[in-house]
């Protein structure tokens, strides 16, 4: 660099000001347990498999279907719902963040939990968004009341997150039946880990959206895969938007990749039933250590140690290469958020943790 | 659906009001010659499909690195800047998108040529940036001296689009001397078919931001990666605001598939060579059938005929399936643009335009 370093300071003015965020860290090391990003512990479908291998590579030279054809036909037929009813993008960030942008364009706040998902606040930030957070009760339960006042939009994830606690779909509906003049937004990223669906309730509310993601029970977090299901009238709303923007997100990888997932619903049952498994053991075997577990409907658990600080017990079991989430905050600071591994992953966390009582 | 559909209309005024856009026709039809969107005829490197075949689906069930660092590092190397100089996006839409976010906070207007890529107003209208676009000259080359006045930032691409002409570095070099205390952007999507980068004025200029994609020179279009090569301090100024709202969006196949392309030097020179030469011929082909042709450094051609009108010309080829594109427009409706293709394809073009003028 040389001297006009100093004489262009100015430019740095334009820079939009924001909180600066440091993404979850990446453990680069050996032999670490990683139960801190709710990954899946099992590798995708055969079919996925299959699928990159007979991938075309000449087809990258043209950009991908812009309307994502053969993914949202094939996420339609999956759900029985119409092509017109899907709209695909690149994780359950994307849309999300995209459900944000078309919906909640109205003077009064959205409503969401204060304990959930930490990016709503953070796109409700982005586009300008009044937001109330209501408070969860002291069960960690969702107030249905809280969600009757007026508002501009109400979301919430369905099991919610970092609790695991999943809601009826009566609740659902009664949620519903309180906000017709809104946009209802269930952020479902855990429900195939033993929860109802509120797809069910499509058919009598056309101001739902449900959103869900491929990077949980999908095993495909690397591959960037989330849509949204609704009444055809909010998916055009969404795609209006994109369209207005940014005509191409997704790869025609994921496109082909994410289409190959659907059509082994077997392995699909086989990997979200096993982890359904491991959760009901470590659910036992937590519990035995001490540890009161949340009724966790997800693919970790949220846990405390009535004999253990949280952030002590995090910080152990990292120094002994296992790495799991700790949220600071003053009803969450007492847990741990640990995702679902494999049993030998599972069982070195329990072992783990005997070791950290002796020593804490 | 059923009668609730009559009492919920309300939710409806909360949808993001939007002009809708309708994204660009993809043929579904066989052998059609498709020149419409700037793709590369040729398929990606031999090192992109070995890639492909070598990638371990069962990395898929893990989060992509959001640092990108295999691909950012690679870039790096590739461009002989460091690492912490490269920031890449999904596509280069993603990555100008971020880009305008990031660095166009200002209240005085933005400038931009009034005939650009068309994507530069949408961006500024999404994150409400005021802006001025400024007139092409009669030969459709930009002014230096309409970007010397007080602005916000600067935009144009390099070559532009969709004239295909080329700004000699000493312009570039002319708009950042007089544009010190803004950022300076330049988007060079096409400057692998010929032109001279702003990539060798970066030690020099702090608040320049080169902007590049895979999608022409890297038959890559359906991968979707682009990148910014800027200061570390533009590029720090990026990253903390993509993941002040998104970690994650580029895909570990695109991180992979990305990385490997930069190996295989040899083939990019072969095929960005073999789009220069069709291009040449093609100059040479479209001006003895009376076309006066911009002087492109792209690989499409902007060509106008003194004796037929180009959005007939544009119907014509389309009925008799060859896709181009033509743009409305005071001075550009004149004009088609003519993406290379592969030398057969060329050939019916200009058979099929010898026709046309019998029968137009």
């Amino acid at each position: 660099m040389n001297v006009e370093q100093n004489q262009t300071g100015g430019f740095r003015s334009c820079f939009r000001r924001v909180t600066p965020y440091v993404p979850g860290e990446q453990p680069k090391e050996q032999n670490i347990i990683k139960l801190n990003t709710n990954e899946n512990p099992y590798p995708p479908s055969p079919a996925v498999a299959k699928a990159l291998r007979e991938m075309e590579p000449d087809k990258f030279r043209l950009y991908p279907d812009p309307a994502c054809g053969i993914l949202t036909k094939a996420l339609a037929d999956y759900h029985g719902v119409g092509a017109d009813q899907v709209f695909v993008g690149v994780g359950s960030d994307d849309v999300l963040a995209m459900a944000f942008m078309t919906f909640f364009n109205s003077d009064r706040p959205i409503f969401f939990p204060d304990i959930t998902y930490s990016f709503y606040p953070v796109w409700a930030g982005l586009f300008r968004i009044p937001y109330e957070q209501k408070a969860l009760d002291e069960n960690f339960r969702l107030r249905s009341e809280d969600y009757a006042q007026e508002n501009g939009g109400v979301i919430f994830p369905n099991p919610n997150a970092p609790t695991g606690l999943l809601e009826p779909l009566s609740f659902i509906e009664d949620i519903l039946d309180h906000n017709r003049d809104v946009i209802v937004v269930i952020d479902e990223a855990y429900i195939d880990f033993g929860g109802q669906s509120a797809l069910a309730l499509l058919d009598r509310y056309e101001n739902l959206l449900v959103v869900r993601t491929y990077s949980k029970s999908r095993s495909m977090a690397g591959v960037r895969i989330g849509y949204a299901v609704g009444s055809c009238e909010l998916i055009r709303a969404m795609q209006d938007v994109k369209y207005s923007f940014n005509s191409y997100t997704m790869s025609q990888a994921a496109l082909e990749l994410g289409t190959a997932a659907l059509a082994d619903e077997a392995y699909f049952r086989t990997v979200t039933d096993r982890i359904i498994a491991t959760r009901s053991r470590a659910v036992k075997r937590l519990t035995e250590q001490g540890f009161c577990c949340l009724d966790s409907c997800a693919n970790f658990i949220f846990a405390a140690h009535p004999g253990y600080d949280g952030e002590k017990l995090f910080a152990y079991l990292r120094q002994n290469g296992i790495y799991v989430r700790h949220f600071s905050g003053p009803r969450i600071g007492r847990y741990l958020r640990i995702t679902m591994g494999l049993d030998e992953e599972m069982e070195r966390l329990y072992e783990t943790l005997e070791r950290a009582y002796g020593s804490l």
